[in-house]
């Protein structure tokens, strides 16, 4: 039974290589257009036009009270409470030791550059929902913002029957937010980022969410900072003959239930492996929910790639520059060591991509698409900014106004060159 | 004679207040639509499309050759040449201290998350020119990415009168560009995120421009990552009755001389300070090069700020978020230390805004339109990224497996409990 497409690399030419790796996540010219017009509406009507939109388009739009999170922290399923205090432990133990120094530079007697990091003092974290529940992402969003010390920490996720679900409430809760919003798809992005009657704007927006969020979030940088626009989630596992077969398809079955535009790519060395993969997953199946989805899924957007060597293989994942890199084989080491672009990294057989996505304590909010050719993983360092406080005393001054003479005279600056003379000169004048 | 328009602070409505201090990067959305058209276009046409552009709109398409670049530093002016080698001294002692550094972090036993950064491949400067130049804008693109380690730093900037002005291509060869280009506006943004058949893409673009540009740079997002939009350049001076007048003044024009849409604001409890730094602007005018066009822009753009408490003065700055703040009061050392949201900060009187845009060492790239409230200077984090690297063994799985089922559950997601309990089941088959 073929599950797989095969994609001999060697085969591909220039461009079918280029349609298999350059992906990106920017949404549809229509989607764009539609969204920011919904931007535009918001920023303009407030809340009337976000719950307008609400009634139309779903999500709801209202703060969860503070006894409504209360009650579903009591009435939260005892081991799903464990798992998620478990899961909060992780995420603050590996983003604890993110929180960033501050460093002073003398760059010549008299000039001190120092850079100071700050906290941000409002963040909107926005969770998906409506037809699942994601309390995970809860705990990847809100918690690096706590270990940074932002003072207002504002969640916004759909409601699903007129509610945001219990499991979705006790995360928040549990978490650490300290405000907790019921809404969805742009119009709360919008929300977040231009404020509302009821709401205050956000200094930025992270998180995860569909095509008209991420577009939302790509309208709004500039009146707030932004994390990064997501795409659909994404595996690539590197396997060779020493991989289990059972363990490559169970783990990219687990991406193709992240959703049926998820990517997964296995790239091997072992045309044999490709075959073996296919009769686990189709073994698999049965035992799994939404079977039909996941076979879908992965005969529309599963490819294996056969390369003829290993160095080809690692090429081709450097290329492809995936989310989630899961490597088994030989040695698993070496070869995870040459992965430069990935979002996180998986090593060996007994690290399957969901103990990251759950229990490890990395982050699961991650760049697709490519991104991750120049982004990460969301971290501390996203819930602070810094800013540079300079520092000249007159001999400082003397000593860098040659530089400043002549650039701001090269640039044709003028007034930029008066600056740094006048000081000087009305000192001299003075003394 | 007055130059600054006044604002008394407690007299300012909510919105008027609010129309001061939030204003935003995001260009409007004519210029958003023509600009997607263009990078869609550039997409799919390549070369031939950016050079018609360029034929059309400026700034011409083509690599600067490594003579060009050789001979533009062998005839560079040698004060010029002095300055830019010492300001890039400066940028690389104050930025190489941001190298980050990897950690690795042991959640439980046997599951260890470490955090590796790695710089990127391949970048793109913009810096902006066509009627000015901009040197120091290369050095503060080009040599943070130097000190990163990225491989391949491509400049692209327009050429004036049909070729690179010999300043910026000496600045290019002296602070590490690998590759320049001539080239400008969106058309030459679409080319370093999606290349064309003789410039590869970039993994990211970094650096100023119009509006053009920065519609273009969001356009782009999520194909390659960028650093930040980019508006107008912006500074806010806290002085008081301690403030030298004539020093005010000149920081103010200083400003207005970076082009007539750039913001400059005074705040101060002194009424009467205003009066005087109208008077000093009044004086200096005729020193400066185009005086007409900075009288403009500071009565288009310029506003005086009087509070009648200290702290009502810094609540605003700290509301406005500027780009630059220069602190010219009693206690300088004091009022910095409260600003939070700037991207600069300019400690007394010592310290002209010009400083910085030379010869700190500090970036001059930085947060503009209130995006100071999230985000800082252009930094050498910005060329690399982190990825996570999971390591777990056999003992380690077990200790996560509850967690991982629990929240696996809660969330639909059997493929993603299997992942993890299967590995464990087929250990216990073979044992």
């Amino acid at each position: 039974m073929t599950m797989l497409r095969r994609a001999r690399l060697e085969a591909l030419s220039d461009s079918e290589r280029r349609r298999l790796t350059r992906r990106s996540v920017i949404p549809d010219p229509s989607v764009a257009e539609r969204t920011a017009e919904i931007c535009r509406r918001v920023e303009r009507g407030g809340d009337s036009v976000v719950a307008e939109l609400a009634g139309r388009l779903g999500g709801g739009w209202r703060q969860v009270s503070s006894e409504e999170l209360d009650a579903a922290v009591a009435a939260l399923n005892p081991d799903i409470r464990s798992a998620l205090e478990a899961a909060i432990r992780a995420v603050a133990a590996v983003h604890s030791p993110q929180l960033p120094t501050d460093t002073e530079t003398t760059t010549v007697p008299g000039v001190s550059v120092t850079r100071v990091w700050a906290p941000l003092r409002r963040v909107g974290a926005y969770v998906p929902g409506g037809k699942a529940v994601y309390p995970s992402t809860v705990v990847m969003t809100v918690v690096p913002a706590v270990v940074a010390g932002v003072a207002e920490i504002v969640v916004v996720s759909p409601e699903h029957d007129g509610r945001l679900p219990e499991v979705m409430a006790a995360a928040c809760r549990l978490a650490g937010a300290t405000e907790v919003w019921a809404g969805g798809g742009a119009q709360a992005i919008a929300a977040l980022a231009y404020g509302t009657e009821t709401m205050r704007p956000v200094d930025k927006i992270v998180g995860p969410g569909n095509a008209y969020v991420t577009a939302a979030k790509l309208a709004v940088f500039g009146t707030c900072a932004i994390d990064l626009p997501a795409g659909p989630s994404e595996v690539l596992v590197i396997a060779d003959d020493t991989a289990d077969p059972r363990l490559v398809a169970v783990d990219l079955l687990c991406q193709a239930e992240h959703g049926p535009d998820s990517p997964a790519v296995l790239v091997t060395t072992d045309a044999s492996l490709v075959d073996r993969v296919d009769s686990a997953i189709a073994a698999w199946l049965p035992d799994l929910e939404r079977a039909d989805i996941l076979a879908k899924a992965l005969s529309d957007h599963g490819v294996a790639v056969i390369a003829e060597s290993r160095q080809a293989a690692m090429a081709f994942a450097e290329e492809y520059a995936a989310e989630h890199v899961s490597v088994m084989t030989r040695d698993p080491e070496a070869d995870a060591a040459e992965i430069r672009s990935a979002g996180s990294v998986y090593v060996g057989p007994w690290a399957p991509e969901s103990a990251g996505d759950y229990a490890t304590g990395a982050n699961h909010v991650l760049p697709t698409g490519g991104l991750a050719r120049a982004c990460g993983p969301l971290s501390v360092t996203d819930f602070g900014s810094w800013r540079q406080v300079q520092r000249i005393d007159r001999g400082g001054l003397e000593r860098l106004a040659p530089t400043i003479s002549a650039l701001a005279t090269a640039e044709g600056l003028t007034a930029h060159r008066l600056a740094a003379e006048i000081r000087l000169e009305i000192d001299r004048e003075t003394a």
